[in-house]
């Protein structure tokens, strides 16, 4: 990409909101001594394994952007980010992709066994409903009441089985076998996309953003979403064990269709690229004086860039 | 038990709000020509392989006992027996329990293999909370949303990692090692009391019941939860895998504490019975001339009797 950003200012930045998000995250599982401890500190493990928590960031970036209040936004934020740890141990698990390591860590499975980690997996979804609700039912004003309803609801239909599992579905199916463009795209729209676009569109709903700023933001977060995985397909060909703290060449040691395998590692280059100046042209259309979209600009571009 | 009841009418109406259930349940999974098709189909198997409907029938009772509309309690009914079902496709895998029957069919892991049974599991999990979250954005009487909000709360709560899934942590846990009677209890209070509980609950609370009512009827959905459990632990032992459609004899060749393995089969037999008289008393302090609590009473007579 030819648009420069302050690098420094940005991870500071990005540094900041991921660690609210932790920080929130973190006092949602509480260690304590019952007898089903194994499945809290199994939770409380695979969430504390990090990333770069670019789903509730984004939310409270979008906050940012539309001058909203952080604490409408943060326990949606977390909740997502919940669901999408969820995704990753259940993923992980051997019946799925068979993962040892995720996040430079030992899988959930690994460590706690793989009854406990499909335990901790369905626990964290249901904890995100836990924390939504609760926060809708401690809501006063009934304007806000019906906004976190639909956020939730955004959140609900992103994760299931139209949206996150349904990407899930056909990206095992699709091993082994030759797949379309087509499919490639429907399977990251819903495996990877849906969570990212969700993640937008809770806070654009639980801020009140006018027609017109959806309509971009979600044309930006389905840009961003697919930048995403072309960069993720890229990365396992072009990363390392060491860089990325997963093992490399998985990909195609899977037989699995990817941007990559499909149009070769120039052409996907050159699409994320596209993909990912499309994103910041929308992301112009909505900017103004009391608008800043700088940092979500600087996200779409960091997520082109990123080395793992 | 002595109390003697109408069988038949019995069974017609509990055929007759079981069936009410089936109906709603099926109109939430329709299969589509979709990529992600054969989750759905795996939802839609375990869904229909149906059993008895217990909890949404109870809530559905509840909601006649109270004079309460049944539309408005039937999403929630539904969402819970989504939940139920979730938790026994997972709780068949071979990484928990390794059950290959279920219900007198074969297990979700046994017909669509390991994968995709986790994530139809995953998927009814989610699915019960977008039916709750579209019914309570369709609705527009404040009050009621608070009450619905409350109600998807309490179904949240009890199938989280400090209700059901606190029972089957601790069941697995328990596994080929001595655990004492509080800890069985417990375990049972989570693993299969949260659930049953929380169908009574959620109409107590959709339809606001007053104080006593909720007092007495947390009562009864305690014991006959209890009263629940102590006959699966009976069943366990006295049927035979045509009459139960599972295994029996699994317990004892999983070494698994039980109420038959601590008290002995006479002491289980005289504890249920005893669990369901209590039932019945809570019952009859809260019935009167506008509260017919007959259909209740023969469910705690119905659990305790059954033989599957």
């Amino acid at each position: 990409m030819n648009l420069n950003y302050d690098n420094i200012s940005f991870m500071n930045k990005l540094t900041e909101l991921s660690n609210k998000i932790n920080q929130r995250l973190l006092s949602y599982i509480s260690i304590e001594e019952v007898p089903e401890k194994t499945v809290i500190e199994a939770m409380k493990y695979s969430v504390e394994a990090g990333g770069k928590r670019i789903r509730p960031v984004l939310s409270l970036a979008v906050c940012e952007m539309l001058n909203g209040s952080e604490s409408d936004v943060i326990p949606y934020a977390c909740a997502l980010e919940m669901i999408h740890t969820y995704s990753l141990i259940h993923d992980d698990l051997p019946a799925m992709d068979n993962d040892d390591y995720r996040r430079g860590r030992l899988t959930s499975h690994k460590v706690f066994g793989e009854a406990i980690a499909i335990l901790a997996g369905d626990a964290l979804l249901n904890k995100a409903y836990e924390i939504m609700l609760e926060d809708i039912s401690n809501t006063g004003d009934m304007e806000k009441v019906m906004a976190k309803v639909r956020a939730t609801a955004i959140v609900a239909e992103a994760a299931g089985s139209k949206g996150m599992i349904a990407g899930q579905v056909v990206d095992m199916e699709s091993e082994e076998k030759h797949i379309d463009i087509d499919t490639l795209r429907y399977m990251h729209k819903c495996k990877t996309g849906a969570l990212i676009k969700a993640s937008i569109l809770l806070s654009t709903e639980l801020l009140n953003a006018d027609a017109f700023v959806k309509e971009k933001l979600t044309i930006y977060s389905e840009r961003i979403g697919l930048a995403f995985q072309i960069k993720d397909d890229i990365l396992d060909v072009e990363s390392s064990l060491e860089e990325l703290g997963k093992p490399t060449g998985s990909d195609e040691n899977n037989k699995k269709a990817t941007y990559v395998t499909i149009y070769g590692l120039e052409e996907a280059k050159k699409l994320l690229n596209k993909v990912t100046e499309d994103a910041i042209d929308s992301l112009e259309a909505v900017e103004g004086s009391y608008r800043n979209t700088d940092f979500l600009k600087q996200v779409a571009l960091f997520i082109c860039n990123r080395r793992k």
